[in-house]
């Protein structure tokens, strides 16, 4: 995507591979939206850190890293010896699946470069083969994103005004977005659209990512408090809801997505107003039968009670960010004249002695679903078992 | 309310007079709820001042401040000209009508005061009355809330959760306060019942000043992201939503509250839960025919694109608000020893080049509301029309 730096517009992928210096390149989006930075890690276990450290986050985007880190771990390797080469493989494998142990995207991206590997005969064949699987699972990546942007490009009409929810956009993603997709499609299209981003408490993901993207991309958009989508509804303001998922199941329809989603669902439906939820086939699961059986993470109390942002920087404190950036950056963009003044900081909103629910995700119902933007079209969230073969779904 | 402090109950009303020192006590509600401190306003002007500045908030808590401030401003009169004591209680009317002009309560609570006061022959009597009308008011205003906590409670059944939004708490009113009425008079009951506070962004009242609240009376409950509520109704966690309003129309059933309401209806329609809104009579507008011709006010955006909270204190810092407080207590209450370390900080969350939509209301049509809980019983939201002499409603 392009990112505008003092008006000179650079493409960079959300995550991209250096092959001379055998670096993946992440966007540092814990900086985000007070400072763009790109960080270099210079090997696999820098790879692994980055994503459970959350400098890169988003099941697409963690996926090409963690392909990336696979090819990065095998290409450090020194020596002609297969089993040992083999042994060495495993353990970078290991190492980056167990920096999320609970996201199935990475795995799933690493079993794809390990199964392309094994047609070399050497490790050098190997070698060559992990980066050029890694390099085609981003690049499929981004054309499944693309493809989602075609199929939905024909929802967003002239003048239309478009709620999202969280961040699915090319931040989360190799590149491109899921559910800005269609956007950014309409956007090249030339036509001219508003979106309200809903802050998304208590991460604020839409306030700071989603609001940050589409600034850079030069998208006509507001930042609205979570609470006021069922007002602008109601007073006309807005036209079709277009969000993300972290799971679609394939046999009901329902999706799971961010907490707060469901909300929107259920505000839409009353209002007669068209909800669509843009997704990649890898988000699909064929397995399971109920909403009720996704497990819906309770994350810590402190994310509601508190909120994260920028502090104007005083005195020393300028153009240090204080929170820990673990590799400096060795390519680093933009240069430090660019970067902005802040402080990171913490403030506790809630009454001191009070507690806090916070589940991180819900589920919204097929009924309330107009239609799941795939790669391979738009369906309805109920067709989805019927022509799962089109989808890449299971046989029975 | 009991307002505990290091284990020892104290009763203070949101509002109180000071006869002897003539001086309004109110609490100091932008400090909460890091620190509980309450101000003493010396003369008229620093009671509209604290009325302008928000130390006190909420209508029926700013009209018992307004009939206070002009009993406090007759009473500071000296002489027996009764013409000139009119034209000081003209200007004291109006210095505090100005502080915040679109509110209607204080002008409606010191009509009341003046109207009291012209029945006195000399000004000695006049002042005289303006105290004894000026108190009056206030009980009043709890009588009302004491009665809708009355009314209400048969809807609160042991071991129910319930859901408010905003503030409609004692901290609202003079004391007792509207929502949080029913559940005090379920708790004196001996009941025992879980009260979530949605954190209602942009200005958290619910984590702040709810929370706080419900702590310090000692109700069980926790602070939820206003995205949360309804993924706790689908998964049958909420049993009953309950909050306030600004205005109810009594022609029509239509209500305004803090943004955010309509959405927490919606959702317990949806969920078959009951809803309902807790007023006061002065709360009814007989005039207006249709929800919308309530004017929203659309505030400013910082609030949407950041935050107001306590950082942790440092340093120097230590024990020192950094937000004005006009008044230095000339009753401090609670002691410097027991005052929290903190400084009040706003952080940046949104991308600093986005804007932002804040609506500060929003308006619930009847169809959504279970029922409208006031001091002369719970009405259907239709019904209100056609029983308003019993609710203090206009002959026609």
């Amino acid at each position: 995507m392009n990112v505008r730096l003092r008006g000179r517009a650079r493409h960079h992928r959300t995550v991209e591979f250096e092959a001379r210096r055998n670096e993946v390149i992440l966007i540092e989006q814990r900086l985000l939206p007070h400072e763009f930075r790109l960080v270099a890690t210079r090997d696999y276990r820098e790879t692994a850190r980055a994503i459970g450290d959350m400098v890169v986050r988003g099941a697409p985007a963690i996926a090409g890293a963690a392909a990336y880190g696979l090819a990065q771990g095998s290409r450090a390797f020194r020596g002609n010896a297969l089993d040992r080469f083999a042994a060495h493989v495993e353990k970078v494998f290991q190492t980056i699946r167990a920096a999320r142990p609970t996201a199935v995207d990475p795995v799933n991206a690493m079993l794809e470069v390990r199964a392309a590997m094994r047609a070399g005969s050497t490790v050098a064949d190997q070698q060559e083969r992990a980066l050029a699987a890694a390099r085609a699972f981003a690049d499929e990546s981004v054309a499944q994103c693309e493809a989602i942007g075609w199929h939905g490009l024909p929802l967003i009409k002239e003048g239309m005004r478009l709620l999202t929810h969280c961040n699915a956009g090319w931040l989360a993603c190799v590149d491109v977005g899921t559910a800005t997709a269609p956007l950014y499609a309409a956007q090249a299209a030339g036509r001219r659209f508003h979106v309200f981003c809903d802050e998304t408490r208590p991460r604020c993901q839409g306030a700071s990512l989603t609001a940050w993207e589409l600034a850079q991309q030069g998208v006509s958009h507001q930042v609205i408090a979570d609470n006021a989508a069922g007002h602008l509804m109601q007073r006309g303001e807005i036209d079709l809801v277009i969000v993300g998922s972290d799971r679609v199941l394939g046999r009901t329809g329902e999706i799971a997505n961010k907490i707060g989603t469901y909300t929107k669902a259920v505000l839409a439906h009353r209002h007669h107003l068209p909800f669509y939820v843009a997704i990649p086939l890898s988000t699909i699961d064929w397995e399971l039968r109920s909403g009720f059986d996704i497990p819906i993470e309770e994350r810590g109390e402190d994310e509601v009670l508190g909120a994260w942002g920028a502090l104007p920087a005083t005195g020393s404190e300028v153009r240090s960010p204080k929170f820990e950036v673990r590799n400096a950056p060795s390519r680093p963009v933009p240069p430090s004249s660019e970067r902005a003044s802040f402080r990171r900081a913490y403030v506790r909103i809630a009454n001191p002695t009070s507690g806090a629910r916070n589940p991180g995700f819900d589920v919204t119902p097929a009924e309330l679903i107009t239609g799941i933007i795939t790669p391979r079209g738009i369906f309805r969230p109920r067709d989805l078992w019927r022509r799962r073969r089109q989808l890449g779904g299971p046989a029975a």
